[in-house]
């Protein structure tokens, strides 16, 4: 049995619906049911349900943004950092294999030769590293902390979007912002993510770290054009002068914009839509498949 | 009534020695009394107490040193970083004053021209200013978890010794290593920094960090010529060549060697004897007044 945590988050609800549509049986354990941040707990509910492979997909994010995190230190490094350690303590006990869905948050810019960073990569927009976010920080304490770990993927996921209008959704968040920041980066779209964190586990492609994002890079003015092309919003866009006057004039704590090396995931056998591509589909079908989120929490 | 949260550390035993020896009412709460991890649990034993002021002694220290904190890096953030953090919840829901012990681990060598770090400067030793022990990154991420909390002490504790031969004792720590390394530090009679904490809030100090250190600084070679001069151990010292010895041969994780500038203390009106006296009155008295641990448990 496949055990979900987090399954009633943003990324959660897309490991639910993946599963559902695909017929495969998965469990979404709540805190409520088992207390999943104790160890002692997860391993007994491991063991009770029989787990085959658990999913990490539970995490602290700021609301309505990363800036929030700044108010909540002590929630958000544990559940981004302590959490995943002591799930690590329970799949390590009962000797079960497991994926954390981490985040490409930790770098920031690219690497020389604009290439993007590659899981061999050290964080550069970490505590380690600053400056960075506290919520970058304590990702990438959540990664150290799974360094090393048994039988465990880090798939790190990249600003999410997918067709479907929802606060999380990164599509949704452009046409909702008042004022853009026009910046480069990596992106995941959703459903391809879980597919393909799946399909690593499915062919057993070797533990450890795996940037799962959409080959390719875009620019937040790019995105902007695709979504006037599409007819989707029809908003006179703005955009901050620069990042410079973002930080100055709207933000608490900088922003990770970067580029990810995906090729690791390809070398695995694992193919995923290039990032233009899935933006255009995403807009293409924007908001016509609504998901019923009450009937999945 | 004073709340004492992890009062059977070593830390905490010296409050409860200092509170029965003053007849100063205190409650030593246990986790498994009130589990005071759970803000809301804390919060209501707080009001069920009628606590007037809380000491948080409780911390994770790796036994037998801090290198093992490399292997625990879950518990050491909780315990560390993400417990300062919900006390601090707690005791400000209830809106009771309190004080944390902290740590002078968090810096490395001195200020310019020799001087002791002051509370004004930013940690140097810490993950945002790499090198670090893991421990001493969480030591300092719990400070920053601390800021600009509502009536808060921070109480950095530097390398405790006393008159007691145990294993938390750094004279004793001497008097059983091997081999040492010869640094340069400011250190903190435990018993005096115990005093001196709670005269800050009988003075009604105002509320923020101050180093709690002996006035002065002292060299490991010092030490043991203390030691030699008092009788209290007849081995031969050995001593690594360097600190690049004791990492190479030795140690996993760097260690914070530092002075830490205790004039805010002082200006505060608490007075510590110089180390160089603390220490040799230590070394006269030593282990002449063994204290029943057992019963302060």
């Amino acid at each position: 049995m496949i055990i979900l945590l987090g399954g009633t988050g943003y990324i959660g609800r897309a490991y639910q619906r993946f599963f559902e549509r695909g017929g495969i049986p998965f469990r979404s354990l709540s805190r409520d049911e088992v207390d999943y941040t104790d160890p002692d707990r997860l391993a007994a509910g491991l063991r009770y349900f029989g787990a085959t492979f658990v999913i990490n997909a539970a995490g602290y994010t700021g609301k309505p943004n990363v800036d929030a995190c700044e108010d909540h230190k002590a929630d958000c490094l544990f559940g981004n950092a302590v959490v995943p350690g002591r799930i690590r303590l329970a799949c390590e006990t009962v000797g079960v294999p497991w994926g954390q869905v981490s985040s490409g948050c930790i770098y920031n810019g690219t690497r020389a030769g604009k290439a993007g960073f590659t899981e061999d990569d050290a964080p550069n927009f970490s505590f380690r590293h600053p400056p960075c976010s506290f919520y970058s920080g304590t990702k990438a304490l959540g990664e150290e902390i799974l360094a090393d770990a048994a039988q465990c993927y880090i798939w790190r996921l990249r600003i999410p979007f997918n067709e479907v209008d929802e606060s999380r959704n990164y599509l949704a968040k452009i046409m909702r912002y008042q004022r853009l920041v026009d910046a480069t980066n990596s992106l995941s779209q959703l459903d391809e993510f879980v597919g393909a964190t799946w399909q690593l586990w499915q062919l057993r492609a070797p533990f450890g770290i795996y940037n799962v994002t959409n080959p390719g890079a875009v620019q937040t003015r790019d995105i902007v054009g695709m979504i006037q092309r599409a007819g989707v919003c029809r908003k006179a866009f703005e955009f901050f002068a620069d990042e410079a006057e973002f930080m100055r004039t709207a933000a608490r704590t900088p922003r990770s914009n970067c580029l990810l090396d995906s090729s690791k995931l390809a070398r695995a056998g694992v193919r995923m839509t290039g990032v233009h591509e899935a933006l255009e589909t995403a807009l293409r079908k924007w908001s016509k498949e609504p998901v019923a989120e009450a009937a999945l929490a």
